[in-house]
C-alpha cells in the first residue's frame, strides 16, 4: 500500500527514522540501562521493537498499558511508574506470572500494594517536580513501612521533570544533577538495587540513576526537538486539503487528532493558523513556523490544491497517539506495516 | 451502582442536568429547528435522547459519526458539515438506507460526492470564520455546479463560529447577524430550503438559520459556562488523589483524559497548577479558580487525603469526549447508567 491509499487523517511513524532512534538509544543505554516507558507511544508492538532492541523492562503509567504489555509477552519486568489506590488489577497480573513493581509514596499506597497482591514496590521520591514522591527525608520511612507491609523494596525512583525540557544544556545538566542528589540520598536512606529516573531530555546527563525512564526519544515531537538530541522525529500526520480559500487551506487533521497542551502543530514550510475539532488552518509557503532541528523529510508547496496531501507535526507526541486508533508505518511512499495503538484508555 | 465504585479517571454525565439541557433547547428550538451537532459528545446514547426531544436530523464532522448515527437507526436525516474528499463510505450510507447530506464547496466535494454516491448537498458558504465554505460571490456557481453534476442542493450552510464564543452579547449578536447576512445572500443565489448554521453562543441570537448547529448546549464545559447561557455545565470528570505533599496534591487526572486546547480544567474550590500526561497537581482550597456562572454541585475540601474523590471540569467538551471509551451518568451518588462513546476515531 502506498500513503496516498490512506484515509485522513492518519498517523504516520517514519519506520527507518524509528529504527535509527531505537539503536541510537540503545547503543547508549543498552539492556537494562533503559525502561522503555510506553505512556508515550501506548503500543505494544512499538515495545517490541524496543525489546528487539535489548531493553526488557517497561514503566507505564496506567494498569492498562502494564496489562497490555503483559498480554504481549512483555511482562518480563514491569513498572508502574505511578501511584495508584485500587492495585488489585496489578495483582491479577503478578498471579498470572508477570512480574509487577510499584510506586509508592504513602501509607496508603503501601497499604493499596499490599491488599491488591503486588509484591515489589519502589519508593517514589520528589526530587523537584511539584507532582507525586514523598520528601526525600521521608523516603526510609517509606520503605520501612513498605518492608513491614511485606513488600519487597527494590530502590527508588524520581522524575527531573521540571529540567528535562530546559532548552540550555548546561541548565538541564545542573537542574539534572541537583535532583539526582537527592535521588541518591533517598536512596542511602532506602537501599534496593534501583535508582530509577530521567526522561529522554535527560537521557545522557543523568548518570546517577541505574535506569533511564524515556519514552518520547522513540517518536520525538516538536518540543523535544529543539533540545538538540540526537533523536529525530519520526511521527507526523498525513492530512488532506479539504478545502482552499485565498489566503489560507484548511487540512482535516484537527485538534481531536493532536495533543494540544504544547501548543499547535507544526506543518513544514507553512505557518498554521488555528487548529478547529477537525481542521487545521494553515497559511501555505509563506512565514513558516520554525521547524527546531529534526523537520521531516517533506515540506508545504507554496501552493496547495483540494485534494493535496500534506503533512503535519504534532507538538506533544504522548497526547496525540492516545487519540488513534493505529499508527502506519510508512518508508518514503510506501505503507510497511499498521500497529494498534493498544494500551489507550484506563 | 455509586460513584465512589468507579474507577478513575471516570468521565460523568449528571443526568438531571443533561435532561434540563436537553429540555430547555427543544422548548426553544423544537424539532427541525435544531440539528444536534454529535461532535461534541460522540455518543449514538445521547443522540437518542436529542430524538427523544424531538430532533430527528443530526449533524456530524466525521464519516465515522453518520455511519455511527446510521447504525443505531439515528439516520432520517444527516448532513456531513464537514468537507471530504472519499465520500464512497457516504454513499455507501445512503444505498443502506439513510439520507445523507454533505457540505461542498468546491469543485472537487462536489466531484467527490457524485462520484461517492451522495445525492444531497448544502452549498457550504464562509461567513467569516477562516475555515471552509466558498466566498459568498461564488455561491451561485457552486449551486450551479453541483446542480449539473446530478446533485440536490437543499441549500446553505455556514458557521459563525469567530462569533460564538465572544463574551459580550450585544457584540455576539451584531457578529452573528452580519455573518447571517452573508449567509442569506449566498442563499438568494443558491436556493433550496434549508439555511443551517449556528452554534450554542448564537442558538437564541440567529434568528436567520432554519436549522440551528448546536452541540455544546448538552453537556457545556468552561468556555462557553462564562456567556450567561441556560445551559448549565453536565460533564466532568471523577477522579483520586493519589498522592498529597506540603502546599499541592495530585490526582489521576491527566491531560490525556482532557481537551486543553482551551487550557487547564477547574477543581471548583482548588486552584489548578498543571496538567501532565497522567496527573494534575493542584492546590485545595486557596485562590480558586474563576468557575463561571454555572460548577458542577461539588466543591473540593480545604484538605484531601489519598483516597479522596475530587471532581474536574474540562475546559473544551469536545476533544474530552474523545479520549474516553465511555461516560457514566450519575444522579447524586447514583451511577444511572453507563453509555458508550461510540463515534470516536475516523
Amino acid at each position: 500500500m502506498k500513503i496516498h491509499d490512506l484515509p485522513t487523517p492518519a498517523l504516520l511513524i517514519d519506520g527507518p527514522v524509528l529504527e535509527a532512534n531505537l539503536d541510537t538509544m540503545a547503543r547508549a543505554l543498552p539492556g537494562a540501562r533503559l525502561r522503555p516507558h510506553v505512556k508515550a507511544h501506548k503500543s505494544t508492538a512499538i515495545a517490541a521493537r524496543q525489546r528487539a532492541h535489548g531493553h526488557a523492562g517497561f514503566c507505564a503509567a496506567t494498569i492498562r498499558e502494564l496489562e497490555g504489555l503483559a498480554a504481549a509477552g512483555l511482562g518480563e519486568d514491569l513498572l508502574l511508574a505511578n501511584e495508584v489506590l485500587d492495585a488489585s488489577r496489578l495483582g491479577a497480573l503478578v498471579r498470572s506470572g508477570a512480574r509487577v513493581t510499584m510506586a509508592v509514596d504513602s501509607p496508603e499506597t503501601i497499604d493499596a500494594a499490599r491488599r491488591g497482591g503486588v509484591r515489589e514496590v519502589l519508593v517514589d521520591v520528589n526530587i523537584g517536580l511539584p507532582r507525586c514522591g514523598c520528601a526525600v527525608e521521608d523516603a526510609g520511612r517509606v520503605a520501612a513501612a513498605a518492608r513491614r507491609a511485606g513488600l519487597e523494596v527494590r530502590g527508588v525512583m524520581g522524575y527531573e521533570g521540571h529540567v528535562v525540557g530546559q532548552a540550555d544544556r548546561a541548565a538541564r545538566e545542573a537542574g539534572c544533577a541537583a535532583s539526582m542528589e537527592r535521588l541518591l540520598a533517598a536512596h542511602a536512606e532506602v537501599g534496593g538495587e534501583v535508582v530509577s529516573a530521567g526522561g529522554t531530555g535527560t537521557w545522557d546527563c543523568n548518570r546517577a540513576a541505574t535506569e533511564i525512564q524515556a519514552g518520547s526519544y522513540a517518536l520525538m515531537d516538536t518540543a523535544y526537538a529543539t533540545l538538540g538530541l540526537p533523536f529525530r522525529q519520526a511521527l507526523s500526520l498525513l492530512g488532506t486539503v479539504v478545502s482552499v480559500s485565498p489566503g489560507w487551506a484548511v487540512a482535516d487533521v484537527g485538534l481531536k487528532a493532536l495533543g494540544m497542551d504544547h501548543g499547535n502543530p507544526l506543518v513544514p514550510g507553512a505557518r498554521v493558523l488555528f487548529c478547529s475539532d477537525e481542521h487545521l488552518t494553515f497559511v501555505p509557503g509563506q512565514d513558516a513556523d520554525d521547524l527546531g532541528t529534526s523537520p521531516i523529510d517533506w515540506s508545504c508547496p507554496a501552493r496547495v490544491g483540494v485534494g493535496d496531501r500534506i503533512r503535519v507535526v504534532p507538538a506533544h507526541v504522548d497526547p496525540t497517539m492516545a487519540y488513534h486508533e493505529r499508527v502506519h508505518v510508512v518508508e518514503g511512499d510506501r505503507v510497511l506495516e499498521s500497529w494498534p495503538i493498544d494500551l489507550r484508555g484506563w
